[in-house]
């Protein structure tokens, strides 16, 4: 009776425990600093109305409209307020909205906020209007609903953000963006509370700015995709009207085959340059002991960093491995009497070169890890992809510094990887003078292997995970609730625009030749994309015009059943039960029945023939996954045997996708070693 | 013997002429003027290749780049070209493009093309680039599939349009219409060979354009959703390197609320103006007796039309009832004094005035049916909307015209509607010279009712059937035809970024909340949002600003289930067969069972609710439909009365959008009434 009593009390600490952990994170994401629940809620009906008061920027007034809109498009309600400004200023408003002082979109502006929901009143109060507008964004996440309607949870927010730099980088030198790609994704930042778009703006693949001074840079250098300097002011405007930031990287002196097809004179080879068709790295590089090569950067650096108002231009510096250097006669004799030892100390020459251009132009210089050499400037900031050391590197060396690494969106690994990426892990030894070098972090979405049509589904939703770990504390990081709230967070981002779920079906479609595409969504729901690199072996498997419509493209990182099925396996392995069994079986009987249905498209679509193999190991991986999960005793040698075979033949990549439940499979297989011997006589 | 012996000869004909309709017209829309069909296939393989002979603008480079994208983005090759240009001239391509001259993109400019394909050869042969563009687009719709691959079958095409106005309007105004909107619309216009774009720039609603000399108007009048001069510019490019010509249309003297909230002076009324938020027909008027109304205008068009560099101009003209003029003592007394007798009178005063300014700015006057009035002068074009009476008026006058009336696709009726829609229906009596002045005609998109979200799937299918109906000979006028033709090309129209397909689901995930969407989807696939004006009574119901993102805004016309349905019951009492009745009858089960699934989804998904009655309707439906399909006698009186109710309540609208199976169960009823008489002792 005394056990019973025990662990009834275990039983209702677990419930208690799993509805607090819910009732703290809500669907909220990142989820705020604080949070204090209250008794009632807000419910919303058709006479809500918003005022202002205080002193807020003109950006507060589209915001909140567009905030209206996204909650009316949401409900389903028709709201009397159209487009709001400064006259909206009734004390009867039922959310107030309550400013001190226009905020700057710069680098540490104040950006804290606090929310009161209470029945019939809402109150959100900040010092600037970027506050004010997380402040909606949170709101927005709140919306509730129930039998009775659609409602705000009674609480008390009081936020602010743990890193002042929340950055989302996009290269749009290897496959071009258009403005409205940009524009959308600016939104998506805006609301998971980024602030940051680093924009990457040249690499040997192109030059995407219209560069009055040097026209032919952009003319030669972008196949006639580029932003004219208009358009850049309308994404700036855009940006800023969001409270993001735009930083512009112009990437030299490697990834710098742009700027050599038209000016080869002040490349390190004597050589003439094409557009690079390629992903990799590559040698051609700025010749750092020319003159000319500082009077073309000058010229083209004063025209183009007062386009963008942010303090800091990014200069790259990354992966130059200098072979053109090591090749060049006269770069070896500049080393020689200038007393450069290596190539890193060359590119420091060339950095302070730069450095000095961009202090006129008044701007500080930033840069990927390598630009940090010991004569480095101290104003410089440091952005490190290599690693957490690189990171604290820099930060012990008195930089300014933000974390890429384990934020490469690009290489396609689960959110959960990114969201255990922490840049201030316990026991990190910094100081907290050190510490606080340390500004923040970004994503970055390198464009080898992404069009318009599928960068949005390899920004989204994981990049959510990021934002979170950026703004939220650090306390916050369970996966499965971040999953929870991922998906809920990922498809509200549907009303901005963003195409990460719709336009997987498109390209299901497109390949499925118009057919039903249920077969081809079974398969994909369980495919992800190659990580790393290994999609394009070698970077040469994929020019950039080739087509980015295939199966890999519509697949995304955590395939959605395959999630749904590794958790269930990880549930059911810590304690088995019925409910988890049938959960799995019913999974793995779709995943056995789904072959013959798929073959039948291949006739009318000729390239899913490829995938036939895939479909076929993917029904081998089910049959075996049902045997593991259904056999009562410990199998045989020969099952084993036969197993590891399928398990092997499961991990062959079909299509540039790879069956990521084989990992699940595996792990059903592993745990029938552990089921109770075979009685004698079974048949197993 | 001899019975069975006709009987196989007629089947035999039934599936030669089914057959020989398909190879004619094969997945083409629209169907060309001349095919032959001939021996062979051109396989498509990895080492596919373009080049140009002849003289071509240089339009033609992009556009065929754009072709081999299109063309490896669906069969998933790697073709060794990437950006096409004049140095692309091997005879041993295999494909030659031979283009004469440079097309210009002006009114009856040479759209003709010749295209050859034979096994390993095409040769597209066209006077200008613009018939060799028409040529690629009908070499993507040939693309065929079957297990040996993808392939172009081989044949001989001789294509020109019957008609060389075939345009689309876009109103901006009600809702204004972002750039990659009407980008992605003119790509789609350009697919089905559309070649004009109206773009209905001001209404009561919007001053969309920026006015340097008058930037009152587009700042007050706009919301700040305006088109720059610089934008302009690129949509006119844009159209141009797509063949298409843009039209401006500013709308005078009605329809003019947008000029008079900055220039209230030159109104007939004396008042202060606000941007309208409702659709409808509106007062506010220009003065044509004020002096000062025709400087306004001389400034605006002497700065805006310039940027246009088609020759024609739109000026609306359209449903201005007058009240304000009526209302007017001083235009009373100047009509009287200028002898106008009437309000028509008056306004073609107004658009003499308008001709002056036109004419001085080298552009021909264009506008509604309302500016044909005796006095009006031969040389402006007439756009009919009220009718083919209208429009032979027109024709008979003397005016060139063009045909809008049956191509309002924002009445929201099937695409079989605006099929049906012929501006020279045989024995129309016009006269030769009388017919060449019928230039062709416009689909019209008014925007009162659609976001940049929505807006596609009410332009994109259907606008295809009225570019057929344009461009390709009359007798082509199978509707079941047409459909089946129109569902590939809608498919294939997601290929470049149109959205009519995807976004479906987008607002029905919004509405359902994230939940399984299947049954909401059953619903939607049977539902047509209401027909002519009546989804927003009066125009009062919406305002601009009003949520677009409800269920009507997630049906579209020609609701795939229903339109699937409605064939089947035409076919069905046609001809009763095991095989068709077997299809309805899992139609009416999926319907009959939809209802419990639907209701689940309410308790998240409060907006919901208002559809419950809607999905009992279609239930009652079902299950009376089933019942008259399974009927083997006439039924009982009791019965009939029954299915009456059922069926007048399955009229009732749910939430804007009406039950569009309804009228194929209402016929599946009538037709119990010629069953056999029941025998006595059964019970129906």
């Amino acid at each position: 009776m005394k056990k019973l009593f025990l662990a009834m009390i275990a039983l209702a600490s677990v419930i208690f425990s799993a509805q607090a952990q819910k009732a703290e994170t809500l669907n909220l994401m990142p989820v705020p600093k604080k949070m204090v629940p209250a008794t009632g809620r807000f419910d919303i009906a058709p006479d809500f109305t918003v005022a202002f008061t205080g002193n807020p920027d003109q950006r507060i007034y589209p915001n909140a409209t567009r905030f209206l809109r996204r909650l009316d498009g949401r409900s389903g309600m028709f709201f009397r307020q159209g487009f709001l400004d400064a006259g909206d200023n009734s004390p009867e408003a039922e959310l107030i909205i309550n400013v001190n002082r226009p905020g700057k979109v710069v680098l540490g502006e104040n950006e804290s906020y606090t929310l009161d929901i209470a029945s019939g009143k809402i109150r959100l109060d900040a010092e600037t209007d970027l506050g004010a507008m997380h402040g909606l964004e949170t709101l927005l996440q709140l919306l509730e609903t129930d039998d009775k309607g659609y409602f705000f949870p009674a609480m008390r927010i009081e936020d602010e953000p743990r890193f002042p730099w929340r950055g989302l980088m996009i290269d749009v030198a290897r496959h071009y963006q258009p403005l409205d790609v940009i524009k959308r994704n600016l939104d998506g930042m805006a609301a998971v509370k980024m602030n940051v778009m680093h924009w990457h703006l040249t690499d040997d693949q192109g030059f995407r700015v219209e560069t009055k001074s040097h026209p032919k840079l952009h003319l030669q250098a972008s196949d006639g995709m580029f932003y004219t300097q208009k358009e850049i002011k309308e994404v700036i405007e855009y940006a800023d009207e969001r409270g993001i930031r735009v930083v512009p990287e112009f990437d030299v002196p490697g990834h710098a085959t742009a700027w050599l097809i038209t000016y080869p004179e002040i490349g390190s080879n004597d050589t003439t340059y094409t557009i690079q068709r390629y992903a990799g790295i590559f040698d051609p590089t700025l010749d750092p002991t020319n003159e000319r090569t500082y009077e073309i950067l000058e010229e083209v650096f004063s025209e183009i960093a007062p386009l963008f108002p942010d303090a800091y231009f990014h200069i790259g510096g990354d992966e130059n491995e200098g072979k053109h250097w090591d090749a060049n006669e006269k770069i070896q004799a500049f080393m020689k009497s200038n007393n450069l030892k290596d190539n890193h100390a060359l590119q420091t020459h060339f950095n302070k070169r730069l450095l000095t251009i961009l202090e006129k132009l008044d701007k500080k210089m930033m840069g990927w890890d390598e630009i940090l050499q010991p004569a480095l400037p101290k104003t410089a900031v440091i952005q490190s992809w290599r690693g957490l050391e690189s990171l604290h590197n820099a930060a012990k060396g008195g930089y300014m510094t933000l974390l890429s690494n384990g934020f490469y969106i690009d290489v396609l690994k689960p959110a959960s990887h990114h969201y255990a990426t922490e840049p201030l892990p316990e026991g990190h030894g910094l100081t907290p003078e050190q510490t606080k070098n340390i500004v923040g972090g970004e994503a970055t979405m390198w464009s080898e292997l992404v069009t318009p049509t599928t960068i949005d589904s390899r920004i989204w939703p994981r990049t959510i995970a990021i934002a979170e770990r950026l703004w939220s504390p650090a306390k916050y990081k369970d996966a499965r609730d971040m999953y929870r709230r991922l998906e809920q967070v990922s498809f509200r981002l549907e009303e901005l625009g963003l195409t990460h779920i719709r336009n997987r079906q498109v390209i299901l479609r497109n390949i499925a030749n118009n057919q039903d595409i249920s077969a081809l969504e079974v398969l994909a729901n369980v495919s992800e994309p190659l990580k790393g690199y290994t999609r394009n072996k070698g970077g040469t498997e994929y020019e950039s015009y080739s087509p980015f419509t295939l199966f890999a493209d519509a697949c995304t990182v955590d395939a959605p059943d395959a999630l749904a099925f590794k958790m269930l396996t990880e549930d059911y392995i810590q304690s088995p039960n019925k409910e988890t069994k049938k959960q799995l079986l019913a999974y793995l009987s779709k995943w056995e029945n789904n072959h013959e249905n798929f073959v039948a498209l291949t006739a009318k679509a000729p390239y899913l023939k490829k995938l036939v193999p895939h479909s076929e190991n993917l029904r081998s991986l089910a049959q075996l996954g049902t045997e593991a999960l259904t056999i009562k005793a410990r199998p045989k040698k020969a099952w084993k045997k036969e197993a590891e075979k399928t398990l092997e033949k499961g991990k062959k990549p079909g299509e540039d996708t790879e069956l990521i439940i084989q990992q699940s499979i595996e792990k059903l297989v592993q745990r029938t070693s552990k089921l109770p011997k075979r009685l004698k006589g079974s048949s197993l």
